[in-house]
């Protein structure tokens, strides 16, 4: 009955847990404007007096940058440990003057359709989110006198500003961070309501190519059709990346490590798909462009990708000059998933290039980086009864979802903690997160307190009484 | 032994005809700056006065910009008519510091290997070159009385900036000018002193095209492989415009038109090209790379091409952007040659853009203009007598050769008057036009004069005596 009792307690408590929420939204953290660096730190010292409050052994921790919030709350001795992740900057609010009220002073405001939305900025990303996993931890702790499981939660100061102290944080303390699994908060549910927990996301290999013929820039009369053209050259090799049959990429296997999306879930996506409408039609397209066969949901989600994010070459300006250029290049990434290894796609690229290059040409590569994509198996001991635990609550069947980016704590933590994370969140497609009048909706943080009270349960193993 | 007569006058008279020269010389005629306006009116000025020294009926013209100057001088009623072109103007002298000499302090300087050079600014470019034809007739008039057959000179001041002002006027003065032959000064030998009559210049058609895909950029995580990429559909295009094995433009019907080059004409390029190295080397490149079967010259010379001369789209500024663009776009153009039709080329173009267009891709173009190639038949009437009368005097066979680009006097000549150019030039490749430290062989000059002796007299159909 401990589980029923924490998810009252959360009902009766819904007003005193949203004026702590309003408390956080009213400091302009806003960590990439130097003049609001005292608020990041308000907020940082906010957050670790509401955790000890809440009976965390809670602190702030200074970086180079903005603080860093640890907090520890024990379980039972063997029950599973968890490592939260929220963060409690925000972006900034230009323009304004297109905001309805101050974005620092949060309200509730009914819509026409009748939902209640919290307004402000950080309603959503991430102050909202994060606070429902406190606020759950809140109501387990007040009916039970303990949490089920062992908590720790990390929140950081420079999500919105680049983040460059998290993983050296996560290095320098990774004995006390260390966890069986991450959870974090910071993603959406489907539109409709559906939960859902993220569990693919595409890792990447970005390239740069410049191409070189001669010594110098020709002109186009004097040397056309015997000179050698970069940009024509450049044109060939990137044309012959992907098959246009079958818009496979070409490259030897490249396709080495890509996953089979089981059955299940592809019908899963299928649903999703005819229920959310089509992701291109609001972009103004119609038609997925990459692997035939797939789905432009599972081509981004699950399918590696080829794109040219940029190209450069000759006269680019007003009008027209005949110029034949001495050189051309091009920006280029990889979307990976899977196993995919970044580097061996790479070397494959960069071989593709070269053994594509005529007489008179050389070519010059430079690497803009690489990451693995992040997956976590079906298989995984966490994730059945998380899934579980969201379909009880929103009475709608979890999904599992993939995303199409990468996201940076995700790989850090990966990378510094060996953790796999499970991305949970309550957010919608049009809570304006970044823009002007951010909102979460009410119903966000009301049960999504429930859910996280539902989670941290099922996680212990114990079926929800 | 009129013909004798002259080329004896003009060899006594060199001195004098240096001194002329080299008056013309000190006249700063550059005419893309304004505060040497009225030194091209100076230069103009000079030139009529000279004219009509000679025996001419010369007058300084206005234009909106820098003046003309036209002169006519009658021979036998029954001879033909030629019209010369050259121009007064030369272009700047930046950077100063680099010049051995004032620009405009003309000198003889005999080089390391014994050469005598006449250095200045427009010594070759188009001075000293114009300056061969007036003295030619200087020394017919004197000997003879009269000239051999009617001749016409017109004398520009805005080649070197734009020349907007030719084309109208030649226009207005259509009937005034209107010749059998117009006779161009401002090309090049062959190295190793070998006379040449430039008989082929390319045509051109621009383009430009932009691909627009989304309606606006995307994020390459987000939509990488279902969003049509707008620089892989040019690329794509760009690569199918020539054929990877044979090099040849893809448009159905493009070599329509194109001339087959006379066996006797190649086998003359190919020794040309033996005798004067590759065009390729200096640039450091090394093979042709344009149709298969055609050496460097003779793709520069004789083939059409297509080339792109820039091309755009995405992030091209330092580091990486995982966007993918809304658009992209390409400057394209083809060189023309025979009678292929500028305009007939570019709707192929479009057909091919527009053919290869997949879903949710969308062309727009824009003309960068289009001009017809202009070739001299090897049956005209003036070329074989004005190729012997240049053996004559340089005493190596004269060559027929090409210019891959276009030189626009020929084409609003062509345009205005109807009328076929014959390009006969004296300068040479090492004559620094353009650059510091211009100069003219004297050997170019004096034998300059010769030669249009000796084509004058030959363009009657008189045989040399």
């Amino acid at each position: 009955m401990t589980l029923n009792a924490a998810l009252l307690q959360a009902d009766k408590d819904l007003d005193v847990s949203l004026n702590r929420l309003f408390e956080l939204l009213r400091i302009p953290s806003i960590s990439t404007r130097p003049e609001n660096a005292p608020d990041c730190r308000k907020a940082a010292e906010w957050l670790t007096a509401t955790l000890t409050d809440t009976g965390f052994e809670a602190s702030v921790r200074n970086t180079p940058g903005h603080p860093m919030v640890v907090a520890h709350i024990k379980g039972p001795a063997d029950a599973p440990h968890v490592l939260f992740y929220g963060h409690y900057d925000v972006q900034p609010v230009d323009p304004l003057n297109l905001w309805h009220s101050d974005p620092f002073e949060p309200a509730i405001v009914t819509t026409p359709s009748g939902e209640k939305e919290i307004t402000a900025r950080g309603a959503a990303d991430d102050k909202g989110q994060l606070m429902t996993f406190i606020e759950a931890c809140r109501a387990l702790k007040t009916t039970c006198g303990t949490l089920p499981l062992n908590v720790s939660i990390l929140l950081e100061g420079e999500e919105e500003s680049g983040g460059e102290n998290l993983l050296p944080f996560l290095q320098a303390n990774k004995d006390e961070l260390k966890a069986d699994v991450a959870l974090i908060c910071d993603t959406n549910m489907l539109s409709g309501g559906k939960p859902a927990i993220t569990t693919m996301l595409r890792g990447m290999t970005g390239e740069e190519v410049t191409l070189t013929a001669a010594k110098r820039d020709l002109h186009s009369g004097m040397y056309g059709n015997a000179a050698r053209n970069p940009i024509q050259v450049l044109c060939d090799i990137l044309s012959d990346m992907r098959d246009g049959a079958t818009g496979r990429v070409t490259l030897p296997d490249f396709y080495e490590g890509v996953p089979v999306i089981p059955e299940e879930t592809r019908a899963q996506w299928c649903e999703i798909a005819s229920e959310t409408g089509d992701s291109l039609s609001p972009v103004g397209l119609s038609i997925p462009a990459g692997e035939a066969g797939y789905s432009a949901l599972e081509q981004t989600w699950s399918r590696p990708s080829f794109e040219i994010n940029g190209i450069s070459g000759g006269y680019e300006g007003e009008g027209f000059k005949t110029v034949l250029p001495s050189k051309a290049s091009a920006k280029v990434s990889f979307r990976l998933v899977g196993d995919q290894d970044p580097e061996k796609i790479r070397t494959a690229f960069r071989a593709h290039v070269l053994a594509r290059l005529p007489a008179d040409c050389t070519a010059e590569f430079i690497s803009h980086g690489g990451s693995q994509a992040s997956m976590v198996s079906p298989d995984m001991p966490f994730l059945p009864p998380a899934l579980a635990a969201l379909e009880a609550e929103w009475q709608k069947p979890a999904a599992i979802t993939g995303c199409g980016g990468s996201i940076p704590v995700v790989t850090e933590i990966q990378q510094a903690l060996g953790m796999t994370s499970l991305l949970i969140g309550f957010g919608l497609d049009d809570d304006r997160i970044h823009s002007p009048n951010e909102k979460y909706n009410l119903s966000s943080f009301h049960k999504g307190i429930r859910s996280w009270i539902r989670v941290l349960y099922a996680l212990t193993g114990q079926a929800p009484a």
